[in-house]
């Protein structure tokens, strides 16, 4: 399930692209910056917006290239603007799009390190589930959090996106 | 990966049990009431953080039942204490904890069907990825930034839990 593990993180980034359009319009509506929602924050010792979208772009990514024993593309986290920041994610989304499946064969099998870690090492499927998968999220949460916080006006299918359903048979 | 999920989804609500717990140190140090946090939200039509607990647990356990074919058991969303959110998180995680990777053997080739889905259905797998866990880390991860907007002292390793490192080679 590598692949559409991966696969549903683009998913969620595209939708993320989404919010970021409503948080413009809603700026617009309300005559204010919307790049004002860049250092918003839901508490003071939390990322603000910005970070929070960098950081889940940035999971998504190193969940691509660390099960799949590539090297990422690094990206200096320097946005300042929401135009910026629809640059990022479409960058993330772009890096995403060139994995397929066959990308992940031996996965399973596949050890990550990272320096900060210190010799020790997580299986990839470890990495996936106990790490890149909760950290996408938190941070992807906690971005959606931040612009309802904020008055943006979305809801779950906002967050969820189109659901792969199947037509009655 | 359908039992791994599961079972790192079950890791995060014994996080979330912690949480609960750090909510109570912190209320008690400040002389409130803990259960003050339960109607509290981030945004007014926004889930209060009791919906959003129960929400997480309820996607939790509706992945398990739904990929594997089971029926799940109810629970009627009638907590009005943090006590009362510690029981319900611990029941959905003694549910959890019934299950074993041979639950899930033919889940790939399951279908998912919902009343309210008006005959639509999904399969297993999309279920899983595209609906239980965003939800289940949607409900999570903002029942977290409620209580870190309220003041309770929680970090990232607090989110994550304990991570699955090998020891150097």
């Amino acid at each position: 399930m590598y692949f559409e593990i991966v696969s549903q993180m683009k998913k969620q980034l595209e939708q993320l692209d989404r919010w970021l359009d409503a948080a413009s319009a809603h700026a617009k509506s309300r005559s204010f910056d919307p790049d004002v929602f860049l250092t918003m924050r839901l508490a003071p010792d939390q990322f603000a917006f910005a970070r929070q979208v960098q950081s889940a772009c940035d999971a998504a990514k190193f969940a691509a290239s660390r099960t799949s024993g590539q090297d990422a593309p690094s990206h200096p986290d320097n946005e300042k603007t929401v135009d910026e920041l629809h640059t990022r994610i479409r960058a993330t989304v772009t890096y995403l799009e060139r994995f397929a499946a066959t990308d992940f064969e031996g996965a399973g099998a596949r050890v990550v390190a990272l320096p900060r870690w210190e010799g020790k090492s997580m299986t990839a499927t470890d990495y996936l589930l106990e790490h890149a998968q909760p950290n996408f999220f938190f941070h992807l949460a906690h971005a959606y959090a931040i612009l309802r916080h904020g008055g943006v006006p979305l809801g779950k299918r906002d967050f969820l996106g189109a659901l792969s359903f199947r037509a009655p048979a």
